[in-house]
């Protein structure tokens, strides 16, 4: 299986990481940065770098789109090949790709930084295509990268996309904010990790709703009201701590 | 060494079984309600119930008060005994056990639920005493326990119980809107575990600020308008979607 991959941000270097572990050939890279093209190539010890889009192969067997989401159209306009094209975002639809003859989407739910992923093994990945044929062609590239795979249309990527926001990235935020709060009054964050570990881990057998602790659940107005009082000097952590306080006890039924 | 538990919710429990696992003689359990007591007693499989408070012995090394954090200072004016008096709440001042003569703090920073800490070992324990002598009693005794142990007052220890209300039950609230979201659309919410689990797993080496990713950190105008149409009919959802978006936005000074 011959790949190409367009693009050199986060996702193509995670993607052609993953591709070298597994013996698939990167047939030819192309960035429109063509310095990063050449640093992505030299990590990767892939000599093939197409120096603009028509010297792309036309035959390889699939192509990833690792472009930010609003270049996706546009890039895919430009990109005249015979493969299967594929883009790797949660909330586009497939149908930015539908001046190829074959093509798909692929999306990992996972957030990517540099080095951190190992493997992408336990990794789902929300997989899409214009046809049958191509989406068991798509199903057989991925399976060498993940043991999770599922088959989704664009809404319901979308939705598991909004939810990855939600629970994901909103999380991180409020991550922040106890973070700062705690190197301002130099104590160590860390020490918080095994129970941040301990609720992420609870999910595997219960629903969060079932899980909820803490003083909004309890009502239990006068710890709550301590917190707010040491917030006194971090209006927007304390803004935020009312806002999160109120809507659990409104899912939860408490007022 | 020599154990008396009062009380007999989840801490109660973990705490026992953790001692019991470590050798450690659970001399006397008490628990205001009988019924429950003698459930305990069973699990733990202790036959040292104390029927009322004036039963338990009085020469134990250390008293577990592991009661509801609005009964600490009651229960221990009714406590007459000779030995060391912990409380384990996040939140109560030591101060509410100073008719005792010997006392002090032991809180971990972990949610428990029934069955579900396998050990204690790596949970970190923030202790305090009302003098050298009795913390290095209190340290000897966590340290069976645990291999985290931190020495903190009662306004440090305020703080990382605020922090962790913050950064864990407020997330796992997170947790739940994304989870009925997807549960509304028949999709699987685990498979939203592993990037959870990597977000945690970056806060390891860099600090959150760092690690925010997502469309209101890009200020990506289209994507946060598309979540918050398929948010349309979940005005709950939807609004802490706009607070947590301006939140990001506020802090890394988007906007």
């Amino acid at each position: 299986m011959k790949i190409g991959i367009i693009g050199s941000g986060k996702i193509a270097k995670v993607i052609a990481k993953a591709c070298i572990q597994q013996q698939l050939e990167i047939a030819c890279i192309y960035s429109r940065n063509v310095e990063h093209a050449s640093v992505f190539a030299s990590e990767i010890n892939c000599q093939n770098i197409a120096a603009k889009m028509t010297a792309i192969p036309k035959n390889l067997d699939l192509y990833c789109l690792c472009v930010n989401d609003d270049a996706i159209e546009q890039v895919s306009l430009q990109l005249q090949v015979n493969g299967i094209v594929v883009h790797f975002s949660g909330s586009q639809p497939i149908e930015l790709l539908s001046n190829q003859e074959k093509y798909g989407v692929c999306w990992p739910i996972q957030t990517f930084s540099e080095n951190t992923i190992e493997s992408l093994k336990e990794i789902p990945f929300l997989i899409q295509a214009n046809n049958s044929d191509v989406l068991k062609h798509i199903e057989e590239f991925v399976s060498k990268l993940s043991n999770s795979i599922i088959i989704s249309n664009n809404q319901e990527r979308r939705y598991y996309h909004l939810a990855a926001t939600i629970a994901n990235n909103f999380s991180n935020h409020l991550y922040t904010h106890a973070a700062n709060l705690l190197q301002k009054h130099q104590l160590d964050f860390k020490l918080l990790l095994p129970i941040l570990n301990e609720t992420i881990h609870k999910l595997e057998t219960g629903h969060p709703y079932q899980n909820q602790t803490g003083p909004a659940l309890r009502n239990d107005t006068q710890t709550i009201q301590a917190h707010l009082d040491l917030l006194e000097n971090e209006p927007d952590t304390k803004a935020l701590y009312q806002l999160m306080t109120q809507s659990i006890q409104k899912v939860h039924a408490k007022i």
